[in-house]
């Protein structure tokens, strides 16, 4: 009865579910404090309180039938001016509200930003591990996804394979740092290297490739690194960003895509992506929830929770002979399997109430992704079983 | 720069923009109060003070992880039962919450559905006039627009010419009821009809044919006139349904669809619009205002005032010599233009600061619309202008 697009989702999906439903089983047979899910990627750590204060203000003060209207496809003129002006005091860029469009969270941005500009066949490039849906919004505009092997030693990507893959065929380039499921942050000088890359190919096909920064863990960074502002470093670049993680908003669906001027064609392509967030359905951003963001732009989570979980978790993982890279953003944990197939290692774990993915679910197989947005008591208390799971391997 | 699907809708775009334009600089040179803005379907009527309350409850009581979280992607189950049982109290239906999928408004409601359940070529039927921007979302999945044409006696469907434009192909029909642009509720005898007529074609051709009633305008009938809940007259029906104009939540893009156990693979279709519902992007409805619509699931805005707007506008146009059908619900009149160019009568109107919207831009050339959902002194105000409007036809 469903379409043959849809049927390749469909039966993915099952799987999903499946580990969804282990997971309830093994929390109803031992109590959800003893089952140590690090499978999601959901925000635990409260939205500000600012979030709370500006909505009860919002719903107070202001004019209903603004505050829950329609306001054009891109969203409200001062959201966007708001948004704007945070951008260029953090990040010293020169953007106006036109260049910014609110978007039903980052997903839909990045579905927007691909219905404006990619064709039938052609090619969107990824580097692995990568988040599979990716796979799902290229294809929704019948676009082909190319993946780059990669580089286990530093989980930069891989650029050398890079430079080979393009073709006059290449329509973007996805990257997303800090990294979901490794929690690498691509560092300035990977990024100078990738867009002088992408420059020299434009120039050899006479073709025009956009750089899609997907960045919604961009401010779940540690240790004081920079995450470096990619629209600097190459002007087709376009931004996807998202509030699901900054202000821990991810049920709201609220972000925004940054399209500079810059960008080739960039009137064209602001205008397109306008019509593209209408004519696919969003229409608009949700409209509370962009005056909260004008009210919000510069509040933030506390971070300090999220790295405690980093350090105690990546310590005892060490410390019990798993090996990964630490990570200096987002909230994973990507871990090198101790047996050649991850899943077999998945597997054990679920023995000892562990549940992580395997990182085959991230193109990356031989790896398993642990979400630490849990609660501290959670990380502390699955050390001593990580202990006995990884004796098993001794 | 854009994609070669975009670029007919960023050129039809420049035209809504150049009206929109238009009115603001007749704004600008009048002042809003003297120009008669009947162009656009936004509500003007305030969000009832329940969902105010309800948003200062759920912000004050709830855990934020929770109400601004993720949850399944086809929405809360506590929201999608409320909605469940609400219909099945007001329309003695039987749907469960699984049969209840959030979505992003209705517009997103409809691509679900298509992306669900529509192979590129498949034909989708609408009946004229119509919203264009159906054609939109019937194109995002390569589908085919086959447009019937109007009955402008009653602005029922023409349902002799439907009976022979269904083919093999033909995957699914829209309708729309109370409709937009007209006004015109379809009759149960008028929905019997083509139940009658698909369920022949269906057993003729062999196959399964979607009917998607798209319902935003539901709750805004007047004169005491049923709508018909179509679910209950043909198995294989699917209903989308917003938040929009029942409760003034346009901007907020909250509604539904319906896929009732009796549609032909029904767990199938649901698990899919379920999928089609993250992948497209929106992943789930706003969370906060989907815990809103679960405590305000039967509240209404005040129909009071639109009626007064219906009875005056159609009884002064009436006066001064302009036709059209006495609407039953939504909030627009569909006027036959004294000249047959529309647009040379939306031109004219210009000259006395009148805004309407071309019928062509509805696939029905001939009528205009007006959309009266403005102030109740708009509307009065307006009447001798379409005086003085009209004396250029005696």
């Amino acid at each position: 009865m469903i379409s043959e697009k849809m049927k390749p989702l469909v039966n993915n999906n099952s799987a999903i579910r499946a580990m969804f439903e282990e997971g309830n089983k093994l929390r109803a047979q031992y109590g959800a404090e003893n089952v140590f899910d690090f499978s999601l990627g959901n925000p635990n750590v409260p939205a500000p309180e600012e979030v709370k204060e500006a909505i009860i203000d919002l719903v107070t003060n202001e004019d209903p039938v603004i505050l829950h209207g329609y306001m054009s496809n891109a969203g409200f003129e001062d959201v966007r001016q708001a948004v704007a002006e945070s951008l260029n005091r953090r990040f010293d860029t020169k953007f106006a509200a036109k260049n910014i469009i609110m978007t039903v969270g980052a997903a839909s941005g990045l579905n927007v930003i691909l219905k404006t500009i990619l064709n039938p066949g052609e090619e969107v490039i990824v580097f692995a591990p990568y988040f599979l849906e990716y796979g799902s919004y290229i294809r929704n505009y019948d676009g082909v996804l190319v993946e780059i092997t990669p580089d286990t030693s530093t989980f930069q990507p891989n650029l050398a394979e890079f430079e080979e893959k393009i073709t006059a065929n290449t329509r973007a380039v996805i990257v997303n740092t800090p990294h979901n499921p490794t929690g690498v942050v691509y560092s300035e000088e990977t990024i100078k290297k990738l867009a002088a890359i992408l420059e020299a190919k434009q120039k050899e096909f006479g073709t025009v490739i956009y750089l899609i920064s997907d960045e919604p863990y961009r401010e779940l960074a540690y240790d004081g690194v920079e995450v470096p502002y990619l629209t600097k470093y190459y002007d087709n670049t376009v931004v996807g960003y998202s509030y699901s993680k900054s202000l821990s908003l991810p049920g709201e669906r609220i972000g925004y895509l940054v399209i500079p001027d810059e960008v080739d064609g960039s009137d064209e392509v602001i205008t397109a992506a306008s019509i593209a967030n209408r004519v696919n359905g969003s229409v608009n951003a949700p409209s509370l929830i962009q005056k909260v963001i004008g009210k919000c732009v510069d509040c933030q989570v506390n971070l300090d929770y999220y790295d405690r979980n980093r350090t105690t978790l990546y310590e005892g993982l060490t410390k019990v002979g798993l090996k990964c890279i630490k990570p200096e953003g987002a909230f994973y944990l990507f871990v090198k399997s101790p047996v050649p197939d991850e899943k077999e290692f998945v597997k054990a774990g679920k023995k000892y109430n562990i549940l992580m993915v395997p990182g085959s679910s991230f193109a990356c197989p031989g790896y398993v992704r642990l979400a630490y947005c849990v609660s501290y008591e959670t990380i502390v208390n699955s050390l001593p079983a990580f202990e006995k799971l990884m004796d098993e391997y001794k």
